[in-house]
């Protein structure tokens, strides 16, 4: 299987990587690369992990139609107010007939009813595992588990900086030295405020809701409180009495549409979603059949993002 | 598809309710049902949820004969020393060419690797998804959604009467009240000794190690210690100093092979294996590819196990 990717920074390679260690059992092929600081690629026998880049495609369908890939993986880092430009990416695939796989949030939070529709029309198939919880599996686990299962709502705690910076007050440091920290794990976004204010956890709160709830909303239409005005005074005396804040999002169907929420919540320190730290994310999911279930990942890095993006391929040629 | 059953208490029952509440968007039919206690029922064109119980079949091979299904549901009663009579049933229904689904840990407990290779060899599907977890998808989530990935190890609290007594030891009551408690909830083994003892977390860590890491062990291959001797005394002595006790099943690949056991251990109040409680469980996996992952499922009941079974039942369904 012939795939392109859009976007070779840290998770590219490391998708690279596992798709060159995974060869002999699962022939996949990595035909073109297409960035915006190095250029392009192309390589009909595959391409090396550490591709010769040269001369940048003048654009994406340019780019699709010399790679002739039958998969792309969409890696552009997320503009978190519009999902752009990874949207008209994938619908530049989508119209040579071109599967799509992508590890960024934006286009099933702002865009996912129109592109599911899409690709559908197409004949072609839409994933993105890695989008949310690092390539653990939440939406293959519903598609592919939980046959005829209605997810009614969820509760998660999916943002690592928050609970970097959250983990970092509690032993007395400033936000500001929790950011630091974030940052030197390499979790933080650019604009660190998009962790804090809860606008990270509000574009996933939205991808979950418009895949697993048909719920058609925006990151705009998240309820939205983030941790800002936690500071460690605060912290200290809530945690003094058994309890800990945790930036939590949450969906909840309702005779007037699905609800979404997220707001730094004080929880028991016990509680499921409060015992996640760090980079680990879990999600609880509430529904008809299975009642309350759920899944996490402790501490995930790059190479659990690649593997969500290879789990998607993998899931995609099993189709076929 | 029509489906036939053997066993049908209480989880018999609410899989037949899960299956007259799917029939329209999964056409599956029960056209048998066989009991020890109240006799057999047939009709091809599908039992009620109540079925008129005639004369028992004469044994399992002439109630395969008679009520001519694709796929067995095998409910009995795990006989925790040996997991018979299930092996025999799944075999009688694997020599007719039948699909089988078992809620019973014994079969996958005691005889996975045997029973795995003769499904393959009469070329149809042996699932068990219920047997462990209470529905949770574990090992459709590592047959599905994990291509590729080698598991290592894992740990699981996956016993809910030791979770129930010790709840009730940490408020106070003694042994024998906490497993009045379980009882009461219906969750305790007919001898609540098999769960003390972590005779059903070994049973529960044969089952998981034979199925995800082809361990080929049995029960009594569990390095094994209950919770028997944890006093209300001691329990709160552990966690006035902010620990608990939870009886944990692990598994590790090592050079000698796959190494399980199942102790009382003593964690942090606030360890994510302590956070589930009753009859809550949760499974930790080490992963090569995907790091340390897991699942977990909040409360279940029946109706959370019937759906295990209807869920693989889709799954080979669409495997066809």
């Amino acid at each position: 299987m012939k795939v392109a990717l859009i976007g070779y920074g840290n998770v590219g390679r490391a998708f690279a990587r596992l798709v060159e260690k995974k060869r002999a059992a699962f022939p996949f092929r990595i035909v073109g690369a297409h960035t915006a600081r190095h250029g392009t690629a192309y390589d009909p026998q595959g391409l090396p992990v550490e591709p010769a880049f040269g001369p940048a495609a003048p654009d994406i369908d340019a780019f699709l139609a010399h790679a002739r890939p039958e998969v792309l993986v969409e890696l552009t880092p997320l503009n978190p107010e519009s999902g752009q430009p990874a949207i008209a990416h994938i619908r530049a695939a989508f119209q040579r007939g071109i599967h799509v796989i992508t590890a960024n949030k934006g286009p099933i939070a702002f865009a996912y009813a129109a592109l599911a529709e899409e690709a559908r029309r197409s004949g072609v198939e839409f994933r993105h595992e890695a989008a949310t919880m690092d390539g653990t599996p939440v939406y293959n686990m519903v598609r592919n588990n939980l046959p005829g299962v209605i997810v009614n709502g969820f509760a998660g705690a999916l943002n690592s900086t928050s609970k970097v910076i959250l983990g970092a007050m509690s032993r007395g440091l400033t936000l500001e030295q929790g950011i630091d920290e974030a940052r030197r794990l390499g979790v933080a976004e650019a604009d660190p405020w998009f962790d804090i204010d809860g606008w990270d956890s509000a574009c996933k709160a939205a991808a979950l809701a418009n895949v697993l709830m048909d719920a058609r909303l925006t990151p705009q239409q998240v309820e939205r409180r983030g941790i800002g005005k936690v500071t460690p005074d605060k912290l200290a005396e809530i945690e003094a009495s058994g309890k800990t804040v945790v930036l939590v999002s949450r969906a909840k169907r309702t005779p007037g549409g699905v609800k979404l929420r997220v707001r730094a919540e004080v929880l028991d320190r016990h509680d499921l979603l409060a015992s996640v730290r760090g980079t680990s994310n879990l999600l609880i999911l509430e529904t008809d059949l299975m009642g309350q279930l759920g899944v996490f990942t402790l501490e995930p890095g790059l190479e659990q993002t690649a593997y969500g993006l290879f789990s998607d391929l993998v899931d995609i040629a099993r189709s076929l």
